[in-house]
């Protein structure tokens, strides 16, 4: 096929299950003609740079040379003396939204159908800062850093992707009861930025009660933004609300370049027997072509994904059924 | 009824729906001639000392010599100068662990029936030091701080609670994988404190992949530990599970004394008019009365209150029901 006027992206395949479910989706965008060329690189065991990196600083420009990324599951080595790949790539990439829809899924029987949320999460600082010692031996302290600057870039990028998607409403959630300062310059900050979206309602929530409604009731919310650690724990919290980390897509945002990515594990118990559940990669990896303004060939694949789930004909064991992972891709290639 | 060797107790009655539901719970124990003795005491509406507490120093002194507390919903002031009244109690009566259990009740439909958790958080520092400043303009920085002696205190706390109440598993939730010394010295001090518990299953897992489990299958699991932030969060959560924080209970345990508490809101829009659910601050005296080893009494008011329920025939409205808060507490009343 014509590789000319493809944009390239690249791929990290993963570990595990990573090249099975990285295939499943190459296969699906090459049937569905997606005009992309691959390029794939590496995630490497060990460290490779004097900080600790698991990635090359060449691979790291060429990450924000092409844009755009997708990355499936990596196994985190054992031992000290590394940085976590999500931390590095969040961190050297500048990636300062997280963004995790959650969308109940016909199909799927989960506890509660009609969930339809997005997580959107401050991706570099707060609890993540990384800094922390002894003080006195027994008394350690943590630094969780809150910025303004931070603050500002997440809570636009939060308005800006509701409008963008026509969300109506946006919650910030925090904890500026006790964290008055830190948690009260995010609310301040969201609070301001609220003024140049009027179209959009906006209001603000207690990172307690938010994870009660969640759990009571999720129906009712929309769009929430919110400090990292609080944001790693609810957008976690609501892939459990909608069936599993295996149907759920993330996208990490950066004024330079995207990686988005399948937030499983690397399931070593199934690598290698086709019997993954591609749908979190193949999830991430419309996202990323809707960031593409690739929306046609988007729009195909998730329908054509969404068909194929609630026909239920072909799921794979993760979902209750008996398909293979090409079974289930080829499902998915039918409906194009 | 004669006073003689029956057991002082205090009592805060609370704002809005407060003074309804105590008297709820008052009557009950009345009927079931649980033995002791109310102590009224007031929480203030406006700073009555100098850091700013909402409660005088001899009402504090007071709980400490009674031991017991009772504590209704409590509207906060508006304004700055004052500290929240439960941070003021778990800072000064050093109540250090607080303790939630989660248990599904027949007759309240939820999406997860056989839901039986125990949220053990800890409750004096962690995020909840109160240290926090500007460092320059536009960058707060907040302390978290662990210390290794409140590690060792809520550790213990939640494997004797296990091995009292013959639970089979405790697992350790953190995030240490990112704050890997403070994080990190919970989880250590959780996993030498378990090996005291042989008798007892200990694991551990991060706090994003515990709110996932919660979310998507909570049935499995048992007596959770873990530091106050997350703390805050999971019971919320966990509340939201079984039907709300109406029907949960909630005590604050130190060496010197315990508070035991409704921790829903005042709900101003209902209060005064015989409509409210007391079930939340019944099961929190029931607690208590445990504590004090009036089993019996506990049991038996325990047993009416779970058979008024699973009947269903006297519920309040936030239960779907028409009944008064009084006509639900002499339904209870008839059945002990
Ligand atoms: C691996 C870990 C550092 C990461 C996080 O906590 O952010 C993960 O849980 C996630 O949500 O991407
Ligand atoms: C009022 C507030 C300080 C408190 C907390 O966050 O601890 C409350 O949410 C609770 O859980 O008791």
């Amino acid at each position: 096929r014509p590789q000319f006027n493809y944009q390239k992206v690249i791929l990290f395949p993963g570990d595990g299950i990573g090249p099975e479910i990285s295939k499943a989706v190459i296969d699906i965008f090459d049937a569905a003609k997606v005009p992309i060329e691959w390029e794939f690189h590496e995630i490497h065991k060990k460290r490779v740079t004097d900080q600790g990196d698991l990635i090359t600083e060449e691979t790291l420009k060429q990450v924000k040379a092409l844009k755009y990324a997708l990355k499936g599951p990596f196994e985190t080595p054992i031992g000290k003396g590394y940085r976590s790949i999500n931390v590095t790539l969040r961190k050297r990439l500048q990636l300062f939204a997280n963004v995790r829809p959650c969308k109940s899924i016909k199909g799927v029987k989960t506890p509660y159908p009609g969930v339809d949320v997005v997580t959107i999460r401050e991706n570099t600082e707060g609890e993540y800062s990384g800094l922390e010692h002894e003080v006195v031996p027994g008394v350690v302290e943590n630094l969780k850093i809150v910025s303004y600057n931070a603050c500002q870039n997440i809570a636009q990028y939060a308005f800006e992707f509701a409008r963008a998607n026509n969300r109506k409403q946006v919650v910030a959630c925090h904890k500026a009861g006790v964290m008055k300062q830190g948690d009260g310059l995010f609310l301040k900050v969201c609070d301001d930025v609220a003024k140049n979206y009027p179209e959009i309602e906006f209001s603000e929530e207690q990172i307690d009660t938010m994870a009660f409604k969640l759990a009571n009731d999720p129906t009712k919310i929309d769009v929430m933004v919110m400090p990292n650690l609080y944001g790693d724990i609810v957008s976690d919290l609501c892939a459990g609300l909608i069936g599993g980390l295996g149907l759920t897509a993330s996208g990490n945002i950066g004024k330079d370049c995207e990686v988005y990515e399948a937030v499983h594990g690397t399931a070593p118990d199934i690598a290698g027997k086709n019997l993954a559940n591609p749908t979190a990669l193949l999830l991430s990896g419309i996202m990323m072509l809707k960031a593409m303004s690739l929306n046609d060939y988007a729009n195909r694949i998730e329908n054509a994904t969404y068909k194929v789930l609630e026909e239920g004909k072909f799921l794979t064991g993760d979902l209750g059924g008996k398909s293979t992972t090409t079974d289930y891709t080829k499902a998915i290639i039918d409906k194009l």
